[in-house]
């Protein structure tokens, strides 16, 4: 009898412990920052020290200095995040042009394909409760809408915060709460274009702590996308932190986010529940070089956002994770913002889909034991393949800033940045293709001469890499050609409840989108 | 009897803490090396991350950001860090040419002037042994030499480690062990120029050990400015850090000399000396950007050595004492390696010459409390002042990088960057001057326009400290106008000694040197 209790007592622990094991999922924040770049952060070098909770972040995780976006554009990296996929093949490009960037304005008709898989439609299946707080940017209209692609909440808005629009011509941006308008920006959100105040990312810091307290109390996981846009312009900051940098307006949104995330760290400490919460940190693409003093910093790298340069798509990135990945660590692993697709899977032990490419990677044994794999890195500007990372090497099939046209009228990708035959301001095919080793050149100054003994051998191996993609790469349909002045944000749903308006708009006539560069 | 005894005890203990506390002068080490520049470090965002022992001594210590070289060359940085003043006002400078730099190679005449106080000779009045391990540069010519200049001992050469020469045409550099030459550069000391195999740096680190153990030993306070070259051109290494950067052979002298910091941190708290000892890393200009991919990095600065633009003068720097400088700290003040004059002497309790202009100031409460003093700096090219700051600020009277001629034939301060009107190849006064905001505009890339308030406010007031510093500006008598093939190192003293051989010069033929930008 009593050898059969002990028996009972042993089965009922074990039961528990596996039962407790399969609950136990870590819950996930995935913060993504727009248009901030890999020089903004104290960590990485920017020389005002302003990001002190970033800093820390980093002293309490795991830095990743060799870490990029999926693409130098908003919606794409955005769109190639959520699905561990190539905007090449979960449509988010344009044919419309050659090489040419696009992404999702209010006059896209396009928007994330429904047989595209999302992370959160997956996590769902696994019991996580999902949020996005932000910027969306995988399309506005109703299909495309963040709780049609796996997330059950929603708070923030499907486009750029830009405005003030008149409501005629243009209508302002809606800022959702779930499926329904709750109001739109310079309407019911104010953002003071002239002051550059607005309250925004203070209640976008509220509502990611509200959702972390109630799914604690809940006990149920949760993945909350916490996609902020103050960095991104018109750049917005709330009086607590305005004027408080010496980086000017860009300077005090960057203040603001730092001191944000220092808040939900905090938060998940309070809660006692950091031991169980990855947390990463990254950002959309490259710091927006053409803001000029407005904008932020690519540290040393060429160029930025719209490029294919270093500048462009080096994002900074910290993981946090505190008791699974050790304090104060430095990862030389490539990775793509792409790999957190395969990353929250695996460390939810989620069954990753097989009837497709998935060109992110887990990083998991990176995180928890500091290991790392090689893996090519692949660079695409619209529908083109333009260069390849592998190791320290970057090969250049393309280079192209921007039209010579539009530079001529000042926009610049790469202010006070030239180099002979690289900030091409034609698409410029290079064959044979530019060689860098950034490395030692990580500003992409000096290319390897072809006649060299490194040119010759590591060429060929990356042009294996580039065949062996190119074998397997079908591209999807590309969603971003159509444009519409019908399908602006006129009617969201819940426009005609609570104060709200519904605009008219114009009717239906489709046009292919104009992407100039 | 019982109370006298106690008031005996009481009053010797008081004695004790009193004499202990007299006695007890701190240690100083400074660390200064070649070429380095800002960006090399990972705490300021080397993307390789290299600098594990430099970064984890700024987090037990204090960074400096905002720290600079007194002059964007070698010489006349380091005259001006052993002098506290300007080298227009110790003579570091050259009137052959406008705004030129200028420095002592082997055929220079002159070197510091016995008319200038150096640190350490007031240091040894207070009781400190002085010792200089590696470059000194403040002209090889007996007279000029450290054990003329308040310094003990020392260890390493007086010029640059140039070579292999032929000891016919010109002679190899020598090496000096005190006041005797101890051998030449790439006959007893090698340095492989094909490989950039040689074991100097590991020489110094034992050098610098081994005084630290000798003082502590005599318990005697000691001043050691360390001045190991390997990031100088041609850049050495030893086999342990042989091709184990990801950054080239520049990337293996960063590593080695960073494994050296950590050593001789180590080595301080191993003696438990660690809390009386103030040591301070730094570099005597802006990396030479012209070296290409065998060259530093200046970060997310413009150009660098040879400029008096950021990347030419703006320097890494930490401070660390254990006990005494709270750990992790960013100071915000802006700097100078003059600095050292006065803070060393002030933290040494010794008085500061009063009969002279010293351009340094102490910044003994901004270590000890992180205070903030806004002072401005004094940006000189030769015996021109190119440039001031003040705050955030920063002004050019007078641009240049180098004469078209040369930059034509592929000498480029700027790889890689080009700004109008700003990086000029002629020597381009500005008036209005340039003004520019470091905070918002680190790379000095948007200038503030004329007719904006800001440049209205603020020009004014740069302006009236232009004019408070030239009217109290008596330059020194320039030292690096004159040169001559006789007085290169053809016999140093020792050469007669121990296998050495004394070679036999030209007869003296003082010319004009000729500096070329």
């Amino acid at each position: 009898m009593e050898g059969n209790a002990v028996s009972v007592v042993t089965l009922c622990m074990v039961l528990l412990m596996v039962s407790g094991h399969d609950q136990q999922k870590p819950n996930f924040i995935v913060m993504l920052m727009d248009d901030m770049g890999w020089g903004d952060l104290g960590v990485f070098g920017e020389p005002n020290k302003e990001t002190p909770n970033l800093d820390k972040m980093a002293a309490e995780g795991m830095l990743f200095p060799d870490f990029y976006s999926a693409n130098p554009i908003c919606s794409p990296s955005r769109a190639s995040l959520l699905t561990g996929r190539l905007p090449i093949r979960n449509g988010f490009y344009t044919t419309n042009a050659h090489a040419h960037d696009s992404y999702t304005p209010q006059i896209i008709m396009g928007g994330i394909p429904d047989s595209e898989i999302l992370l959160p439609e997956l996590l769902e299946q696994a019991g996580y409760r999902n949020k996005i707080i932000g910027k969306w940017h995988l399309g506005h209209r109703p299909q495309y809408h963040p709780l049609k692609h796996g997330f059950h909440e929603w708070f923030g808005a499907p486009n750029c915060h830009f405005g003030p629009f008149d409501d005629i011509h243009t209508p302002n941006i809606p800022v959702y709460r779930d499926a329904e308008m709750a109001g739109r920006y310079y309407e019911e959100f104010v953002i003071d274009r002239s002051t550059g105040l607005s309250n925004l990312t203070l209640i976008y810091l509220e509502e990611g702590i509200k959702f972390i307290e109630k799914q604690t109390l809940a006990d149920e996981p949760f993945y909350l996308y916490w996609t902020p846009d103050a960095t991104h312009e018109p750049l917005y900051v709330s009086e607590k932190f305005y004027q408080t940098s010496q980086r000017g307006r860009y300077g005090d949104a960057v203040r603001e986010l730092d001191y944000a995330v220092g808040q939900i760290l905090n938060t998940l400490k309070k809660l006692h529940i950091e031991k169980n919460t990855f947390v990463f940190f990254t950002s959309d693409n490259g710091a927006a070089t053409y803001a000029k003093t407005a904008g932020g910093s690519n540290g040393p790298f060429l160029c930025g956002k719209q490029t294919t340069f270093e500048g462009g798509v080096r994002e900074p990135a910290i993981a946090w994770w505190p008791g699974q990945i050790l304090p104060g660590q430095v990862s030389s692993q490539v990775g793509s913002t792409m790999d957190l697709y395969k990353t929250l899977l695996d460390l939810a032990d989620v069954k990753i889909p097989t009837d497709r490419v998935i060109d992110g990677i887990s990083l998991r044994s990176t995180l928890l034991n500091n290991t790392v794999v090689q893996r090519p890195l692949f660079y695409y500007r619209g529908n083109e393949l333009m260069a390849v990372r592998l190791g320290e090497y970057k090969l250049h099939l393309w280079t192209f800033t921007n039209p010579i046209k539009e530079f001529n009228r000042g926009v610049d990708f790469c202010p006070g940045q030239y180099i002979q035959n690289v900030t091409t301001h034609e698409l410029t095919r290079h064959d044979p293709p530019l060689l860098f080793h950034l490395g030692r050149d990580p500003g992409e100054k000096y290319f390897i001469k072809g006649h060299t003994e490194e040119y010759k051998t590591v060429v060929p191996v990356i042009q294996s890499a580039i065949d062996n993609h190119r074998k397997h790469m079908v591209p999807g349909k590309p969603q971003l050609n159509m444009c519409d002045q019908a399908v602006m944000n006129w009617a969201p749903p819940g426009c005609d409840k609570g104060g709200n308006t519904c605009l008219k708009g114009p009717p239906s006539k489709p046009f292919l989108c104009s992407w100039p560069h």
